[in-house]
């Protein structure tokens, strides 16, 4: 999905909402537990609830992936039955080597056809560059995360004061651009958002965190 | 695998070698091609050639995932050939918001059975934690890694002139242990091995990095 269709979807709806789908086996009603495939029959019933409201899914791959290959297929299942014109996300916090990380776009862009990817910085540029050769598809990279640990390493900051976060927007804005990639800034976070901000003024964020983690939209 | 066990294997072998298992179909000699599980028959064709000089076998969990559900019956049927008492690392760079890493750490200790998961410390505390809570099994957490993009935030340092990868050990070490963590360090990085050790004296390291990407035993 291009840009310019994701921001016509957003004023189309007049939403920017995105919807995790992150089963846990734990917490699906009872009475799908004895269905064929519950993790998926889970997702059906929330995105038929929410289809209209929203502009983009978000599938966390780890519980797909902790269920073995039987999780991958109701992965499969879910990411079919998402209306065509939702932008679709995998969270799945990817990076490696050069040729690995080829390895992993191929995954989340060819095999399940997502939109976007989420992946972390640490390891640099050659390792985030393989996910921006597809078109139509998204990088989305970690710069602020939402949880306690992002006062770790995030905010470590050099001796002009620029922190972590600062140089990965700043270094990783040159790989892709504003149609190829976007960020992770956690609601948690909006006293750092001026400062996203004014290093990528053009970039969309994905901002979770909200309700749960204490973020609020306001 | 304790700590214990694993360097008596390494004794008694006189042997620290870890065999990568990272299959690319590309590469798969054609006599292969024709069986059911190609991927499975290739690795099973490494290890037994391997089984007796190393002690460590580190299959490359991209590899198997961009197949989709039979790459996972793949990896899940090299795993059960790897014969007893080899430390098998899943080498998946895994990391996430703490409920998630707790799923990822399911997938890799309970579903695969995997002794070891490498993990990327981006998201800071919480999402390595999750990993460290099975006994017997390891986190090996990138610090320095081999690629040419670990010289792009890895060394960022602050005004002490403490680089990112020394926070990371810094921190780190008292999430854990010498029992249950270790660390990646490439082979590219030989000059920082003193600063390394200087911080972790007592962890194992993984050293990735020997041969095609240019780093050396000696």
């Amino acid at each position: 999905m291009t840009r310019a269709q994701l921001y016509e979807k957003i004023l189309q709806k007049q939403s920017c909402l995105c919807v995790g789908l992150d089963v846990d086996t734990e917490r699906i009603p009872e009475f799908l537990k004895s269905t064929d495939d519950p993790v998926f029959e889970f997702n059906k019933s929330i995105i038929e609830a929410t289809a209209d409201l929203c502009v983009a899914y978000k599938p966390n791959i780890a519980f797909y992936e902790s269920l073995g290959p039987k999780g991958w297929d109701s992965l499969q299942k879910t990411m079919d039955f998402i209306p065509d014109g939702h932008f679709i996300i995998a969270d799945a916090k990817r990076g490696d080597i050069g040729n690995t990380s080829a390895k992993y776009a191929q995954t989340f862009f060819e095999t399940y056809n997502a939109d976007a990817v989420t992946v972390a910085p640490y390891m640099g540029e050659d390792s985030v560059r393989p996910f921006l050769g597809f078109e139509g598809k998204w990088v989305i990279l970690l710069a602020l995360t939402s949880n306690p640990g992002s006062m770790d390493f995030q905010y470590f900051s050099d001796s002009e004061g620029i922190m972590l976060y600062e140089r990965v927007l700043g270094l990783s804005a040159a790989w892709g651009t504003s149609e190829n990639m976007m960020y992770v800034v956690g609601a948690t976070h909006p006293e750092s958002l001026y400062r996203v901000r004014s290093i990528v003024p053009d970039h969309f964020l994905l901002v979770p965190g909200v309700g749960a983690q204490g973020g609020s939209i306001g």
